[in-house]
């Protein structure tokens, strides 16, 4: 039997499940050999059918935190486990790229940066409990987020599809709960997963649901943005700013207007990259529990798309 | 009896001191009218030998946590308590500064900017319990911006002149303590008092004793460095970046080559802001304390120069 492995970047993946499981056999998308032998898969971004053509196939890893580059594909055999990334290294990135930016936007900083060479003036400061931020998506990484938010003295609020309480963080969920959310939060953090229920979740009208002068930090996944609705909520100064890591389009074309938009920071998705080394330690456990019978944690709620 | 108050920004400081202190008379410098009926000054920057023309004088208040513009005043009384600003509002400003400009560098926003637009290279991501970041000065700020990091899982170390023991934070002091810190110190944060001990402390044979590549992190005072040591470790490229609040002629002239290098981000003295009101609260409370014969807290140790 033996471990697929399908990624951009298999190298970094192949010494990482090799650390872990020195004695098992690693086959190299697409160089497969005998379908059979794929006992489990440690992918981004499948081929569609891809995954339905191994009869042996026992659970598929996801490199990433969203699993929605596998959960696209039509041919997905059903009932077959997935396992999301978890790792708390991928979780620390993420939680020190909010915080930049929340801080960047908090303080004033892209506007300080605009007025240079050779403006002295400070602009005022507001304290952390009177600025409100507000972090759409409470799972593993917006939950550590808005925590960490919340410990930094901001007002600190949360949204999620269904209920949660988080010490320290005011929380609201679906539908009923988004209005109140969005009229209440300066600094918007997307970090929700990618179902048929988010997707375009960042349109003009949850701009429009934003007070004015609003900022926007979006690490969450590309197709939450309508990309147009946020230009146009920037062009009209409703929107003061945005921080983009993800873009419906990756690596993001050459002449797109966010590259050189002066309320806009684009940065290459790089809010959190997965360590392959400490996230394949967790897969070699989940192979450990499968192997006895048992299910590992982490496993994706394929209804729920996350 | 009245309370003097001298500042460039004497107005928020006449609302914050009548706030808290309604029945007292207050005079605004230079109308000071009868010196002897001044009982306290709330200050900043008092001009030389003015604080000795007050024979009834009890006590002095900083509006900023230096206090080296008052001790500057080679006529200023023996014996004249000096009480520093302390204001949660002005340390959580000034962790805020810090913990930005720390991931900034830890991050390298600064490189992913300058490859804009259009380059979408992401870089390795270090991991923050493998970055050393190191503060030297643990008082009031620098203490509360070190515990900061430390609990956002950064290697932190300290570095102050007497002894100091803080859970979590790798502590060094003295002149034998100094290089072991220095050479550790990946990410450099300045926020030591102004003393004669510390002026000019941010010379070529400090930047020296950082490891290359290493990043500065100036939210100190403007005497501590010495601009044109610096710009020679940048432009040998022993130092890969420098973040400046203080500079030691302020505004920041014009024409100084600080404005305009590419890895030099200047800001304009708003690292952290004292905010009036809170702070004019905890003078008043020294008030009380001092008319009924007792000692405030946060009394200056002038031997020590802070």
């Amino acid at each position: 039997m033996a471990i697929l492995i399908k990624s951009p970047r298999a190298e970094r993946w192949i010494d990482a499940v090799r650390h872990h499981r020195p004695d098992e056999e690693l086959r190299i998308w697409p160089q497969v050999g005998d379908a059979a032998d794929i006992e489990f898969a440690v992918v981004w971004q499948p081929e569609p059918g891809d995954l339905a053509r191994y009869p042996n196939l026992r659970a598929v890893f996801s490199m990433g935190a969203g699993v929605d580059h596998i959960l696209a594909d039509p041919h997905l055999p059903a009932g077959l486990p997935i396992v999301r990334l978890v790792d708390s290294t991928m979780t620390r990135g993420m939680v020190e790229y909010v915080l930049h930016w929340v801080l960047h936007h908090h303080r004033d900083f892209g506007r300080y940066a605009a007025a240079q060479p050779g403006d002295w003036t400070a602009h005022p400061q507001i304290p952390a409990p009177q600025r409100r931020v507000g972090v759409m998506g409470l799972g593993e990484l917006g939950g550590a987020a808005a925590r960490t938010l919340a410990r930094l003295g901001f007002d600190t609020a949360g949204w999620s599809r269904t209920e949660r309480q988080i010490e320290g963080i005011t929380c609201f969920h679906g539908e009923p709960g988004r209005a109140h959310f969005l009229a209440r939060t300066e600094i918007l953090v997307c970090l929700l997963p990618l179902t048929p229920a988010t997707e375009n979740i960042l349109d003009s009208a949850l701009f429009a649901a934003l007070p004015p002068g609003a900022a926007l930090i979006h690490c969450g996944r590309g197709p939450h943005l309508v990309e147009a609705d946020l230009l146009a909520a920037l062009d009209t100064g409703h929107l003061a700013a945005a921080t983009l890591d993800v873009f419906p389009t990756e690596p993001l074309p050459p002449a797109h207007p966010f590259w050189t938009h002066p309320r806009v920071t684009v940065t290459p998705h790089m809010a959190s990259l997965g360590v392959a080394r400490s996230a394949a330690a967790g897969f070699s456990e989940a192979i450990d529990l499968l192997r006895a019978g048992k299910l590992p944690g982490n496993l994706v709620d394929r209804a729920a798309g996350y």
